[in-house]
């Protein structure tokens, strides 16, 4: 029998919601944790809990005892935002004001510290009744996330950065985030070393294709689906891989006009339509859903081994709403 | 035979200092670690990691299986040091830039965020051998001090801080993190529950007695052993022990005199003098060193249970070492 996944996603997502909006609720001091539940109760996929909880079901056909690692995994995805959105000058997040512009940065830095720390809390739970080397991974994790952002930042101030040096931050930035998921998940179902290997390949795979399917998304998305501006990432001049590989491919004038937005550090909204021609034109944007593609097929190729897992399909169908979605 | 610990607490100091060096030497990238590097080995009186070897050694007459946990305190208060200078804005600790000053607030904030989880990485590696509770104890201090450092932020715009949320707000910001050393240090020891009970609160006693110290000696050191200019707490107008006692005591013009320190947030340090002698007029300094007293009593205490320790007279040494220091 074929599960469907997209009740059951749903359904686990609701739990994790309202798990979500208890935390905090009894804390004080407020100037404390209102920031952090502003923060907590933003919206947002909620991918990574889902794959924490679902990574545990694959292998063990519950989700029982990965509800704190899949809520701890949330709150360390929010606490990287809140200083993250520091750190960019971000003003909005989700369509609401991000937290230091909420409230002020100190309170911002202090709520993503109070964040950072609840998570580990809520991990130690479960670390109890299952498998205490789920703290290495959520460790390992947090770690890689702090390294891709300090990459990140670095690039911002070159003019020479390759794909490859791009595809390296954002496996720390946004990939190492989602291993730690599945990789905690899977040792909450009791996978074994060989299925954990593969899992973390899996999702490996899974979140570099995530990462280009957002580039490609900022650029050349429906703007009515996809539900804000497209075009943000070449007004700021982002080093995406749509950027990076033009920055390759393209020549003469092309080649200039590229070269000015890494000089410029962006553009302004009216110039969006001149980059995407350009990206057109060398094939940019088929370029990137071609390497989406390749990454999906690496990924649902990482886990044949782990076929007789009880609900291995749904790493299928996961793989599959990443390569599908649209906003 | 009564032990010198004068010579072994410098023993391990050194021992403690050496591994301190050595944390992120082979680190990529630079831009994250350096100035990780530079929070890290900017001195201080590393009196967090010696309180774990000691508790440990108090307990158990070895120093084995603490080293990582010591070193984990350590950088998790250098965390904590490096994200409050960029909230209280300042421009100096130990003698050198602060963080953010010396790189940048986003590079301060993000090596902040790094210390916090190699912190977390170096537990983890004591907690498998020894008592994984240990990561409760090390979650629940770095969550009090969160809530610390915003009572400290709230109480800055109050006008009406009592004494007694004065006390609650450094037992949280400074107690805490002196309780979850040792306590840790006591678990890895294998201390019995009524020794850990006993020698938290001999640390936390000990944590008050500290902070209302350093109060006292921000006002009233000689500035030639202070090592620092004297006066700095009255200038910047902070809500110490002394001020909110003195505000407590004072009447008439004093009391307008210390209101306007509250009302303009400081003063110049040429008024120091005018501030000491109002303290000295309501007795205040002697209050201060009363309390000290007080609290040390209370942490000597509450350590009677703990005679047949095989190292039971470090903690009375040590908090002799609170008692008299002068600097």
């Amino acid at each position: 029998m074929v599960k469907n996944y997209n009740v059951l996603f749903d359904e686990q997502l609701k739990i994790v919601e309202e798990k979500l909006e208890k935390i905090f609720s009894d804390k004080t001091p407020n100037s404390l944790y209102e920031p952090c539940k502003y923060s907590i109760i933003g919206g947002g996929k909620r991918l990574r809990p889902l794959a924490v909880l679902f990574s545990n079901y694959v292998f063990s056909n519950t989700f029982q005892n990965s509800y704190n690692a899949a809520l701890a995994f949330e709150i360390l995805h929010n606490f990287t935002l809140v200083h993250d959105d520091i750190m960019d000058n971000s003003h909005k997040r989700r369509n609401r004001l991000t937290v230091h512009k909420a409230y002020d940065v100190n309170t911002a830095i202090l709520a993503g510290d109070t964040l950072y720390a609840y998570s580990f809390e809520l991990l130690l739970k479960d670390a109890y009744n299952t498998d205490f080397t789920i703290c290495n991974d959520f460790t390992t994790a947090i770690i890689e996330v702090c390294e891709g952002q300090a990459l990140d930042k670095e690039f911002e101030l070159r003019h020479d950065v390759t794909v490859d040096e791009y595809i390296t931050m954002i496996y720390k930035k946004t990939a190492a985030l989602l291993v730690g998921c599945f990789t905690v998940g899977a040792k909450i179902g009791k996978a074994n070393q060989e299925q954990i290997e593969a899992i973390k390949d899996y999702a490996k795979y899974l979140g570099l294709a995530f990462q280009i399917q957002d580039d490609y998304l900022d650029t050349f998305s429906d703007e009515n689906i996809f539900g804000k501006k497209v075009g943000l990432d070449i007004v700021e001049g982002k080093k995406t891989f749509l950027l990076l590989k033009a920055l390759e491919l393209a020549q003469g004038v092309d080649k200039e006009q590229l070269n000015l937005l890494l000089k410029n550090k962006g553009t302004t909204f009216e110039n969006v339509n001149n980059y995407q021609n350009i990206y057109k034109k060398y094939n940019v944007d088929r370029l990137a859903l071609d390497k989406v593609e390749e990454y999906i097929k690496l990924a649902n190729n990482s886990i044949e081994k782990l076929k007789s897992a009880p609900n291995f399909d749904f790493l299928i169908w996961f793989s599959n709403l990443v390569l599908q979605r649209d906003k």
